[in-house]
């Protein structure tokens, strides 16, 4: 008796994945197999679902235009809107077992309905990421004891932007950035450090609340280039590369600055999960 | 095109486990598979190699004991003499794959054959560990500046091992203890901290040299119970029992000191590795 599933990343953002018509998996099953050491391990596990059959109801509007919606939990079973990085894998997963076609579609996550492109299986993913709404500014010191400006970007979740001239700056990131004024964030905040490399091409880090320092963060990268664009004193559409610790995306800003984020991603194994093991451990 | 291979752990100590007739995998390719983010995610790679292509070959004279050679790569892909939890998740593959039956039996390792015990396919290993040699004494520091005297035992890895009252008192581990004089251990050493909580039953934390903290460490487990039996002034031949973050484990020390390390494995799942990404990729 074994769950079949994937494994896959996009930008080193890394997941399990469950193709649909497979029983549901109970809040500690999904802990145990993104566990790195006694299960598989993954920074989440993504559920192949029949939008009809999403847990919440109000999910189920989207089956009109989204067949499958995107079941995202993370890594300790908690369930999760949406992921910029996951849902490419979510995309990569879809053509391989043959439930979409490479070219435009829809598909549906608790952050609402989100159109998505790919030319080929296993090509580069384009995912509409919406618009973000600028905040007030706060500053942002680390642990090293260094204090910088932030600007404030809700994606919809929070961010704050700083701008180095040397990445190095943001020192080693192994406690969480404090914030000032302190009540600015009360659920935490995502802080990325980010360094303009060129017109339109920055390169940057990123603290992730609840995490830590991550690979990559898809909301993140959409926040910080928001931010670029707005420094830089533009308001035109183009095209910004943005270079993560886990490789190199791009995003399309147009006029109202809605923001597409285009980067790869790549499923690495089908696993066959032993049902025997995972029942008796979690 | 896929490889096939299992992920497995004993007492958190993960691997991937590759069956024989396989194509061989370069250093860049085990690295890439033990990847946490861009791959699967293991703390090492064993190969199930038949003992005569093993391919060092001072390992082949083995074969006239051991049939199957555990082929130990560690995370970066260099090769590795042995592991004490790594051998108890082989012995599981080697019953799941038909290439052993439960009972006794030899397997070949860079570090000489070892007799293996399983009662039956998924039950406990026992393994062979070898005796202890005590060495000289030192001072250990921790990154909280305590200091704490240790007793120093080869296994035939070095280890210097502390008793404390409270594990806690280790502090965070997240840097390496030092060591005094400075010229005891050149290649670095691996630290148990153990605490004695009743007769023949000890707990401890560990930190591995080149690893940091870790759930398990079959050598530093026997070090320890070879120390904690020598300095409650025993001699005789006895059964200890091992609390490591990763689980409980049972160690037999006979009369000559020579130590038998039993505990848990578990195969978690099957993989099929795309061999494309693979290739494309490490």
């Amino acid at each position: 008796m074994t769950i079949r599933a994937l494994k896959g990343h996009g930008t080193g953002n890394d997941f399990i994945i469950l193709p649909p018509d497979q029983r549901a998996l109970s809040t500690a099953e999904v802990a145990l197999l993104c566990d790195r050491h006694f299960g598989i391990g993954a920074d989440g596990l993504i559920g192949i679902v029949r939008t009809e059959d999403a847990p919440e109801t109000f999910v189920h509007e989207q089956a009109a235009v989204a067949p499958w919606f995107m079941d995202y939990r993370n890594a300790d079973g908690s369930v999760a809107e949406m992921c910029g990085n996951g849902v490419r894998v979510f995309v990569h997963a879809l053509l391989r077992e043959g439930l979409a076609e490479a070219g435009e579609f829809v598909v549906a996550t608790r952050g609402g309905a989100r159109r998505v492109r790919i030319a080929a299986p296993g090509g580069d993913v384009s995912v509409e990421m919406g618009v973000g709404t600028p905040e007030l500014p706060s500053r942002i010191t680390i642990a090293e004891g260094t204090s910088f400006p932030a600007s404030g970007m809700y994606f919809p979740n929070p961010h704050a932007v700083v701008f180095l001239d040397d990445l190095e700056d943001a020192g080693e990131l192994a406690y969480i950035p404090e914030w000032h004024p302190a009540e600015r964030y009360p659920n935490g905040v995502n802080v990325e450090f980010v360094r303009v490399a060129g017109p339109h091409h920055i390169q940057m880090r990123v603290h992730e609340r609840g995490v830590g320092e991550t690979l990559s963060c898809g909301t993140g990268i959409c926040a910080a280039v928001t931010v670029a664009r707005d420094a830089a004193g533009e308001s035109a559409a183009g095209r910004w590369r943005v270079d993560i610790e886990g490789g190199t995306v791009t995003v399309d800003l147009d006029e109202a600055g809605q923001a597409v984020l285009t980067g790869p991603a790549a499923i690495v194994a089908e696993l066959q999960i032993d049902e025997t093991w995972l029942g008796s451990n979690a």
